[in-house]
């Protein structure tokens, strides 16, 4: 399942800039693979990318449109239907990250049938997977992991890649998320898939490669969080890194979604990592600390920053603010 | 989902004791539920039921079929078929723990559509989990980890299910395997859940209940298997254990199906699996250790057992030799 590109990105009705996370994302991190964005009527968000209707968008070239606007529910709205008949009309797939899947909407099944078009939900796995081997692989692998959810483990990954190549080094990003995904043009929603093949998946993702060549592979969840921590140790043991950065976001008041639980330490949450990392990969060691400071002034920022460095002996960089030069100078 | 009971135990054409394995464990656990067995020509299993044609079964009362029969790819044999169909005209539910479905073997789904019969395929789930919330609910909960796969932490909660009733205990056992679920008569095969979901679908399993109440709930690998940790870590959140039983088996030479990987020391297994409780249940506690001894002798048995007592200051059994009651003392 490799998404066709440039991508045109549909962020319909998206009601503020964050409901069109998922498009910023893209445009972001793959401005040279999308043609533009395309709203519709009542749209609060806005990628800073050219408008477009379906037709100019598919005579720039545009081969995916990616509904990348987030909802209530995670349902296709009946809003959208029309533009997205039309894009198949005009030659694109469709892709989504979205709960409520495209080929489960009628018309759109029938009409991407009948043109030869792919429906592509990604949070849905497609494939079957092996349970996990754990044999040891070939290759250099940065796993990032964190104290908590959504605070940057996909930005961070991402980041290194972009150094890595700007070095000349040979990196390439593994995708678990749906965002991280669409930017890849492929990977494994690593949460969706059956339990029993967690490991198995992310070694299907990430497997043997050349001596000097780094998969960077984006972590989810957390070790800590109640929620999603399975998620998390079947990732970390199948990726079977030799290297893991720790995100973490200081100050944040308790794990998200769950108000009784409080956020790990850090030195508590790195040792638990690299514990449980050390079962298939012994001579993992953690490379850096990757902080969301976006909460903080600067000279806050630049404090806890240096603080953190001091307590953990290891690059500590806010990657939005300052890059992650550091943290490469290690690899 | 809960399987209608008695069951008609259906071992085929098992070409030995070994195959019929899941049967052997209904038989076991729950003959007042089995009014016999079905065995085809060629079948080298017994239960030692008593052999009944499906008209007998249904004569005796069976509402279910249970296909209790394992073989390669985990296939229905195009020789069970007409017995199969036999017994969903003679009134009965189907149920299996097989990879493959019975509802995609159009025959049987016609059949039972017509009829209006259930086929239960109970490793796949059939409903929708929430997110698991980790809030703290009422209750006692124990819950058996292990060292490694297949060591006897089903058998061992069922033991200790069968000893707290026998003392008048308020007691249930709560599946999370196939074999599990058909003893149970319900239950969550929880390996095949969205890994998005296994702590919330424990969550559902063994919701809150009287204080005085205990769910028995069985565990599933081990945190230190490579391919299924994460199966295990969700399934040790979710449940939310307010005790632990260790389970293992001494002179295991390396994990099941791993040979590149040793069996972790008891000490080692111990504290993580504490260690990972106390997110979700602080006050989590070790209350006895359950041995597989079935490859000792009966002096060695008794030497390893009263060591690891000795060792680690809580009861050590071996639930097959001498029951569990000495770790029902202690709940």
């Amino acid at each position: 399942m490799k998404l066709a590109t440039p991508y045109l990105l549909f962020i319909g009705d998206a009601h503020d800039q964050l409901a069109a996370k998922t498009a910023a994302g893209i445009a972001y991190w793959r401005p040279e693979q999308c043609v533009g964005q395309l709203r519709l009527p009542g749209c609060n968000a806005d990628l800073g990318l050219p408008d477009l209707s379906v037709r100019q968008a598919a005579d720039k070239g545009a081969r995916t449109l990616v509904i990348g606007v987030a909802n209530r529910g995670g349902v296709i709205s009946p809003a959208w239907i029309p533009t997205l008949l039309e894009a198949l009309e005009a030659g694109m797939d469709l892709a989504s990250g979205l709960h409520r899947r495209l080929c489960d909407v009628a018309d759109l099944a029938r009409a991407a049938e009948r043109l030869g078009r792919r429906l592509i939900d990604v949070r849905h796995p497609t494939r079957e997977f092996e349970v996990a081997n754990g044999k040891p692989r070939s290759g250099e692998r940065l796993l990032t992991v964190g104290t908590d959810c959504s605070l940057g483990k996909m930005y961070t990954s991402l980041a290194i890649e972009r150094e890595m190549r700007r070095r000349g080094r040979k990196a390439d990003f593994r995708a678990t998320g749906q965002t991280g995904i669409f930017i890849a043009g492929e990977g494994v929603s690593i949460d969706a898939v059956v339990a029993d093949f967690i490991s198995g998946a992310v070694e299907w993702l990430a497997p043997a490669n050349d001596p000097d060549h780094w998969d960077l592979i984006e972590g989810q969840g957390s070790l800590f969080h109640p929620s999603y921590a399975g998620v998390s140790l079947g990732l970390l043991h199948g990726a079977q890194p030799t290297a893991l950065v720790m995100c973490h976001e200081p100050n944040r008041p308790h794990m998200r979604g769950l108000p009784h639980y409080k956020v790990p330490g850090l030195r508590e949450c790195i040792d638990a990592n690299l514990e449980a990392a050390r079962l298939t990969s012994p001579e993992v060691r953690l490379v850096g600390i990757s902080l969301n400071t976006s909460a903080l002034d600067p000279s806050a920022a630049e404090s806890v920053l240096r603080q953190t460095e001091d307590t953990f002996g290891v690059p500590a960089v806010d990657p939005v603010r300052g890059g992650v030069g550091p943290i490469v100078d290690r690899l």
